[in-house]
């Protein structure tokens, strides 16, 4: 391969003639801006200069030879002339790295909320911002947690919980515990290695991982990462070139993945503005463009772009007829669709607002679930088709109120990502831990001995449904101006 | 004309002595005292002085002529005489400056309230009051916020969602969005181009205007400012003297106006404290005059003590005879007068509390929603009379929400005051382009493709009607001192 | 009549020999000591000095002659030997009247809160301490205005508005206004005249006022304060000594009280813990002392000791017996009680929880007042009694409220006391007039022209009576220790 | 017994070589700390020293006797050699020193809260920990105190209250007052003297105590504090070893316990983080130890690994065999489970989630008692088992709540030791005097004359089981960015 010197690349830095460096090769990307999902902008930025540090924790590795033609690498940097610009470390660099260095030991951990704590100090802000953030106002968000809190239990007492057995079967999967890692994206912002630390951390654990679409590793880094006879599921996003989907789909069930989940609440990606504003802090927008208003919108859109809006259910029958494995729909928000999932022979759903993260004002999984449940009953429908639940989950409680209204298993998405970014695969594990040894107690403390002893009349969901106490409007709470009476000015 | 130098203008400063300047013409306005709606006391403090900056926002520019006998203008300001005292910059005002210079760029306004917050910096504080303000503690107002909070969203996926259509029609009237900018009175205390910035943004997004009868352009301004084919509509506060009233009706059918929007819910306008406050600050009453109390009450009261308080169902006849483009009650509050509307053959009716400014502790239009489309089906009028929804507007899923449960259409006002103050037109567009690119997303987010899709089931209005977390009453826990227990002093 | 020297007296300071002076007279207290309602603690501080400064506020002047026999007095004190201690300032007098110099000019009062803004400020910490304090946790006086924010209004529009009638009759006797100035007791903390100023001001404004039994002034001080043909009732609690009881009412109904207003739910003065507090402000009880604890309790318990908790219906004969007046009972609290007051032929009854003092979880006079009108239907009575409600009145919507709930008018009690502590008389009649305002504004916005009008479906009370969202637990809320996750200490 | 001198223990400081001095005996426990409740760590910390003041608030002096075989004790410290270390004092002991120091007088305290508040600054770290901590997130814990607040009075008036009578039988067992001092573990840790100090206390204010499993002091000094004809009930957690919970059964009924409250929702003790985190503060794990997690789980833990979590129905048989005294089962949170108590023949049900101490989000006792009284009525059970509640009593009016609903007595227990914390016995005695005070109060002002008149219809529980105001998730909180709009930088 030709080796190109730094100084060279260096020349081409304009948008009529790109090139950047990524892993040590020279790309020219004059032609793919304006194809590029986030943007050219972004590509702009890095144009003459070496890309890889910005590259990697949004793509997979083997992205650009899938998806460009070879003629766009033109060689290898040489290694004699590459110029690394020293950064200056910022103020808030700073507190990164004292928060990093200070870092409470692991063992301090004792909730999924001391993770999310950590990682909330040591995650790039732009991590952190595409990580936490969710849809709009928020509402979705917050309420995900908040609606676990109006369900309440009724727990028996007086019963032998000596012996209590917390395993289960997921799509005829074994599983330690009713729970498995759900698919989120961009692993690698929250730690070098990205995905495929959650990959070790459930084998470890013994519970089921379901790998992301839009992960920073690569299908195969995530495959051959897994342990002996580890069970993995894959979450797909449906692209507009069916023949890309089948590749993925097919590639998927040959590297051994058991289940597809099949996203249906995306066909486009919701805003977030948390994500979208981080990018202004480095990069304001040009004061007097008021006309050409800047497009930037956050790590988010940047990799959702082939989304395919199109998706229906007329869809699954060609599904079907590319995969053997069972087909389960990801994002069910209402009774009716859960019964058509049923109709159409799905093997399971997920009851779930994307962790609040597209819809704002959604309601949360656990609260739809009793209505799903019910749906499926009248139907008949309540025994051909398995339910999970996922957003919110943060305690053993949240568990087993959702195991008693009726869910086969609950997932979990950034908690496992906030653990990573703040103690790699041990901080993984230790989070796992942590709601099996509250899901253990609450076991006890309820009087059951197995998955199946947990019954609906174990909860209280009198008011599960209730939106009265909404999750704060901060956005018109911070613009409201207090009334105060007037008074002496002392 | 007469020429007339500044230094005898001022020697007529007093109350039974009075002229003033108005843009560079002298008017003697001592017999007009007693009869200016906004009382006497806010012309005498310009008495002998260039009133021209006062007069402006709250004025129309061809008030004078039209209303007043032509006699009291005396002549011209000779040119070579003016004085103009100038101001001393306070520190309040530096802060506005610095607020105005340091304004993020238009490309970080990513929501309604983000033009809200910077309004509140940008705008006079009198300007600020007058806008924001509502009735009393200010309870309705932040509850046409809440109760759109207390409706839920029941989204149905995996439909085809490639093409999406929100374009609708306002009483046969096509508008590329079920939004229009709703009238709002004094525009130039925000801008000082005044109304007609809206009307040429409104214009640019393809939305209908309501014009205001306390708009600061007259009425040939913002028709004038109109683009092809534009659809304005006018918005009537009724006059105490019919003829008055007959001859604004009349001049807004002649310029085009496609209907009119009659308020109903301003017999008396609402007692706006912070508005009434806002005028202390630079001139607070005499401690010891505390018999002869103030009676100084803002810019609202100013420019309304010529409203009709017995207009009245009957008087809908002579608005027929006089006018024969639809009417439209604005202010409807309840399901019995919104029968009434539809039996005296209104064409439609907008629910609203007058954006919380009225009468504190009306309930919002989308509350009342429901219980309208309810009792207009009863009566078999529901086809006869379409309902727009105003009030609390903010967010593309409150459109949503409000379509689902049979709006025509939603009126927005403050936010689009607050847009112009920021940015002027490009504001505006901006503000409206948002919510655009909001309620399309959410259209697919909802699995809908046009506006007939968007259903009443796809909304939970379970407790829409709750009335029990309250907007905070602010005054009361001011002057609440809260109980501690006693402890060690340390 | 004797004189004695200032020395003299200030040698009887011991609890077997204990003088003090009283307006210029000598008296020797020392066998009065254990029947003080007060207790002998509040005289003992005085022992030997001059005790007018405490007394005033908390004794109406004509007590002593009244209760005490003749010789207790033994003559006057020496003019030229009185030695007036000089008294130091400390900060927070100074703060005090700081904030009475810089008060706001009365104009500037906009609503009640504004005057009890004031009122916190240039009383006393005693005086504030008395008024402001209620039962406990202070719930149930929270309550009394959260319970008026859960009734919304349903206001009609297009109707002839011009004119509008507030006036009423209250046991037949007129009222420009449906608002009576309840009874509250030691109008001298506040106001060196005390309730006259009130029964002055409520001649102003033509409403009625109901004179305390416990008033710093006399009765002949507040009757002769009254103007033509003003109509005043009377306010009585029972004293355990019947004919103490029968004097005061004669003496009532002799001076022109036209009703008797009896409270009944007061058996015993209820806990205020921010009045027991101030107490221990100057006088911190001795830390040593923990067996024999302090029993002082604020101005409450020593006004009260007298109350007779035998009080029942039996007793109603007995009172028909003595006074031709109509009889009110004040204080209740449930249905039931209500309709026996009615069959006991009562002639009114105050729904009250006398302000949040007395029980605490009590709930609002507002809230009971459906169920008292509803109770009363059904057994045919609710013609033969009027019905009051007081509580948390603080804005015409709340009056407005009330009205169409079926009250024939509401009580103040605080809110006028604040505004006389503010502003004396000028403040009272200006704090009635913003009422008045605000009402005859609120009738024109939901569109009626008399009380009558004023009807049950004009009001939304669905929440009225959940009690879910509970004034704030602050002491619990103060001991709280909040739950934080663990994070790097930076 | 042999002399050892300090220096020799000093020795042996190891795990695999282990002494300690304990009340100036010598003891060797190495081979006893696999063994050891509360973990080998916090007996190694103390290694070849004097463990005394670590082992006294945790253990009841004749434990070791009891349990350990009497080889391991070696001898007595020989006292003239025995070396204190002089501990330094931190700038949190100084704290806690002067608020010791400055500790209002005990007549200062004039609600349970005050108590708290006081117990909160002058209890150490550790003590506050693990009285005051939850389970969990506590929302059961403040659930306790917020459930209380949604019941509201319905009180009477007009009713002779003179004479009120507030005693009632428990178990048969005289009690001045519907009220017990409940079972609470760890008293040395408030109070040097321990449990001894509630006995003494209970017995000036004749009402009965509940000995504790866990208490500090042994049961014959419990037992031998007591004062003439004084009834003490005994807790007990039932040991996994049944001799010895036949053995601990047999000396409390020997010891004159009348009656036995077996604790039923404990099978497992619960995560209290508060508690466990308190152990981080002196002694971080090892930042780098992230496999070997540290498994130091707080004072909870430490003190209860020997509950049997078998206990079940069956076991009732057995109980009765063993002892005569009447069996109440503390920990009933369902109706189910009362009914099933009934049945079994138990005596009485404690209505308890353990002061929100085991199963976050199970709901409070007295939430509870309306169904379970309607389950007991149905089954005509009512009668044959008396009904007691405790959990968030703080007030008269809650134990008002819990007779009118139908609960026999009420239990306090964290209010007892705050109280003793802080003032010792004589703090005990105000506390229970203040409650009666109170509910004497409260008696009257509700017109009731005895326990008997307090009937369901005097409270309104309308909102009672609403789950809808939930109390704060703080972790959740604390870790939520809250969005605010984006304005100009100032």
């Amino acid at each position: 391969m030709r080796l190109i010197s730094a100084q060279e690349v260096a020349k081409h830095n304009k948008r009529n003639d790109c090139w950047v460096i990524i892993h040590g090769k020279v790309y020219d990307l004059t032609n793919f801006l304006p194809e590029h999902p986030g943007g050219e902008k972004v590509i702009l930025k890095q144009a003459g200069e070496d890309a890889t540090q910005a590259f990697d924790p949004i793509h997979p590795p083997d992205i650009i030879q899938k998806y460009l033609p070879p003629e766009v690498c033109l060689g290898e940097i040489d290694p004699t002339t590459s110029v690394k610009t020293s950064k200056v470390e910022t103020e808030k660099d700073k507190r990164r790295n004292l928060a990093i260095e200070r870092k409470p030991a692991l063992g301090e951990m004792l909730n999924l909320y001391d993770f999310e704590a950590v990682a909330s100090q040591v995650l790039t802000p732009e991590a952190w911002a595409y990580y936490s953030s969710g849809a709009d106002d928020e509402i979705s968000l917050r309420e995900n947690t908040d609606a676990f809190h109006r369900i309440w239990i009724r727990p028996r007492v007086m019963r032998n919980v000596k012996n209590v057995d917390m395993s289960t079967k997921i799509l005829g999967y074994h599983s330690s515990f009713p729970l498995y890692i759900s698919a989120t994206a961009l692993g690698k912002l929250g730690h070098p290695e990205g995905e495929v630390v959650l990959t070790r951390a459930a084998f470890k654990q013994n519970i089921i991982q379901m790998l992301p679409t839009l992960a920073s590793c690569s299908l195969d880094e995530m495959v051959n990462a897994k342990g002996k006879d580890q069970v993995l599921f894959f979450q797909l996003y449906v692209n507009s070139d069916r023949n890309v989907t089948k590749k993925i789909v097919q590639a998927a069930e040959g590297k051994g993945c058991k289940a597809l989940f099949i996203t249906v609440d995306a066909p486009q990606l919701g805003r977030r503005e948390k994500d979208m504003r981080v990018k202004f802090v480095d990069e304001p927008p040009d004061v007097h463009d008021e006309h050409n208003v800047n497009r930037n919108q956050g790590a988010a859109r940047a990799i959702s772009s082939f989304i395919d809006p199109g998706l229906n259910w007329a869809d699954l029958e060609w599904f079907r007829s590319i995969t053997s494995v069972p087909i389960v729909l990801k994002g069910i928000q209402t009774a009716e669709d859960a019964v058509l999932a049923a109709k159409y022979g799905c093997e399971g759903i997920v009851l779930s607002n994307h962790g609040g993260r597209q819809l704002d004002f959604a309601r949360s999984g656990i609260e739809i679930l009793p209505e799903v449940v019910e749906a499926l009953k009248k139907e008949g429908l309540l025994n051909k088709i398995e339910i999970y639940v996922d957003g919110g989950v943060r305690r053993g409680t949240d568990i087993f109120k959702a195991i008693a209204l009726g869910a086969k298993a609950v997932g979990i998405g950034r908690p496992t990502l906030y653990a990573m970014s703040s103690y790699g695969q041990a901080g993984v594990e230790r989070a796992i831990q942590l709601l099996k040894d509250e899901f253990e107690m609450i076991m006890r403390l309820a009087g059951v001995n197995k998955l199946e002893d947990i019954r609906p009349e174990m909860v209280d969901i009198k008011n599960l449904s209730d939106h009265i106490l909404v999750p704060k409007n901060y956005l018109f709470s911070d613009v409201y101006n207090k009334l105060i009476p007037t008074k002496s000015k002392l």
